[in-house]
């Protein structure tokens, strides 16, 4: 197993003037989450794109279920789903200490500079368990 | 029918290190036409706002077809999907000249200011033609 | 004379939780203004782009007189200032309606895609009365 | 001396497509140490804003001298340079290691919610040493 959780704090600038995190901000942690999860699987993101690969996002959904508020302490937790062939399945929980406030999945494929999908590294799949 | 589109020019701050727009901008993009699909629909956002009301976003979906680029003339069409009690469901559709970009999907609950659903404004429903 | 006034409507993801409109996405509308600008000066950012050039911006500054709020109509006037060697200062001017929100200035070099600094494309100053 | 250094890893979304951080979010990674750096002093931003202030931001300046790359390490350093009457002036350094990426200055002023200038806290000159 390797979920990865990252922590943030809530920044000003991500609140909107309902007084609560801009729903669109939730789509970047998930991203910080996942970068922190790749490195921790050794796989760094800034390697990956050195060796040519660019991991795009195909599809995104996110679940709001409570809201976050600025200066909250924010955990992510990002977990590989699946992998199989180019592609890559990650789902992520967002929490303030117990409480869930968002569940969401992203769907990547990995692809040449060239945008074009090219097969991951060796390894790839094994390295999350699959 | 009640769809409406909005128009946008790609800005240099939306694009990310692929040379594409950053995945989570669409969802703003889904919000300029939403609020402008509102606008239109005789229900002006800031109206409702004033009237009490918020309409915070419990659920989106993304699926990304092709990238958008720096300085690209955008349009994005909003559709009114479902109204039921509190709710309202869009579906976006995102394109660049022909080119279909994006499509998404989001969940709506009308709450008061205190974050409790409300019943929506009389003949909400009726304006999208449910 | 080559001042542009460019027009947007101010996004609910450009709010924050004063109700008023963060102020860091004024640098965002400068970039807007000036992409414009640019272009009405017959040399479009992405050709610039294209050519080897990048523009990034050295200095900002930014005064804030008062408020702009979820959907106003802003305008946004880009004029330049000065431009001398690889070097163009561009100064801005944020209204709604009649009111002044915001005054602000910023400072570019020409560079290559390396980051090093590079002669501007021919008759650079002059298209802009230099 | 109540200076404070907060620490920071760059987003992707913070990323433009020259590749390096786009200049506007560095007025959000002042905004971090900001924070920070008032709650160090006793001045929790969240209890400020509970207590009937809020702190725009009347003024920025940024000079750029380097550029910030996606999942640099990044220590941003907050220093109180003056206060008096509802004003606070903050400068700012922003690193990468021991490289100076960026320095700046923010101008704020204790408003009340309704955006008036507003008497400061008891004693809050004092907390930074003025």
């Amino acid at each position: 197993m390797v979920s990865h959780t990252a922590e943030i704090r809530v920044r000003y600038a991500e609140t909107d003037q309902m007084g609560v995190v801009y729903h669109a901000n939730y789509l970047t942690w998930f991203e910080v989450a996942r970068v922190r999860m790749l490195e921790a699987a050794g796989l760094p993101y800034p390697e990956l794109e050195s060796a040519g690969y660019r991991l795009p996002v195909l599809e995104v959904t996110a679940r709001y279920l409570a809201p976050a508020r600025f200066d909250d302490s924010i955990h992510i937790t990002a977990t590989p789903l699946s992998a199989k062939g180019a592609r890559i399945e990650i789902g992520y929980e967002v929490r303030c200490g117990e409480k869930l406030l968002c569940t969401g999945r992203t769907l990547h494929a990995f692809v040449g500079h060239d945008g074009v999908p090219k097969r991951p590294p060796d390894g790839f799949a094994g390295r999350f368990g699959f």
